[in-house]
């Protein structure tokens, strides 16, 4: 849950990233810029900011917002009727971004679950993200990311975004955000 | 027809514009720079510079790069198969771009069409796009643009590239760039 004020706050925090970027958003944009508690009411620790580009029935891109060591939860995109599931392609721009997914996991974690949630971070095949670097991820894949002690500004490419039948691992998640 | 010397020198101004702008590169890439001269052998008239960041099966996230008042020439993307043609939205990051597609013709292009090549261009609604501001363009819809005089950069997000099925109106272009 987030205030008006919070939202209003985070979007402009969020903007602020994407301007020492060079990432022009038109004032409408800025406005509608997503900010995302995930239920969880702790937003500097578990969330994020996003900036939905366009979203068709055939293609998806945003720009993802991560604050310093903000951390995006595990979550999946499922099968939805004849569509495999969400094929997504992170590209970060600006930052660093600690990826995790499925598969042979780090012996060490560059990034921390946040604290208490542990349990709901599953997948721990590590993936180091610089600008310019990216990771294309299949559909139906566990997925969750930190941004490293900076924050990070991500290009997402994808697939038709569906976020609503998003699979998350702690059942404390709700992917809409709740206005106070 | 371009020698590989013109083809360097087209990637590295181009890798300028995106560092300028803020976009950054692996090396890898910027040697990837696909530099297109469309068969015309009029670099600095006709033609653009394309980082292909992803292209699956389902989507597509391209940068397009043009010297100032550089043209891409008319084309349209034609139904293959079972995909309806390429849809794609261009989002300007810098300069300006003059964006011509079916529709009311303007009375007063802001873009000139290539001096020598005036038949082959036949849209003329005019979108004049800055950053921040960004067009879908339906499939199989004609379409050429041009960027001001500082040139541009296009973020493109699509449906799966095929290029070499575009359709030109010019029948002396050829899409695959061929190395002296």
């Amino acid at each position: 849950m987030l205030t008006q004020e919070q939202i209003t706050a985070a979007q402009t925090r969020a903007n602020d990233y994407l301007q020492r970027a060079g990432i022009v958003l038109t004032p409408q944009e800025v406005g509608k810029i997503e900010v995302a508690d995930l239920g969880l009411s702790e937003l500097e620790k578990t969330g994020l900011c996003l900036v939905i580009y366009i979203n068709t029935d055939r293609y998806c891109a945003k720009e993802l917002i991560l604050f310093p060591r903000q951390t995006c939860p595990e979550h999946r995109h499922p099968p939805i009727g004849n569509d495999p599931g969400k094929e997504e392609t992170f590209r970060c721009r600006q930052g660093t971004v600690y990826l995790y997914v499925e598969g042979e996991p780090a012996a060490n974690l560059s990034a921390q679950p946040p604290a208490g949630s542990e349990n709901y971070y599953t997948v721990r095949h590590e993936i180091e993200l610089h600008p310019g670097e990216q990771y294309t991820i299949p559909p139906n894949t566990l997925h969750w990311f930190q941004a490293g002690n900076e924050g990070a500004i991500v290009s997402e490419f994808s697939s038709t975004s569906r976020d609503e039948f998003d699979i998350f691992t702690d059942p404390r998640i709700r992917r809409a955000t709740v206005v106070e």
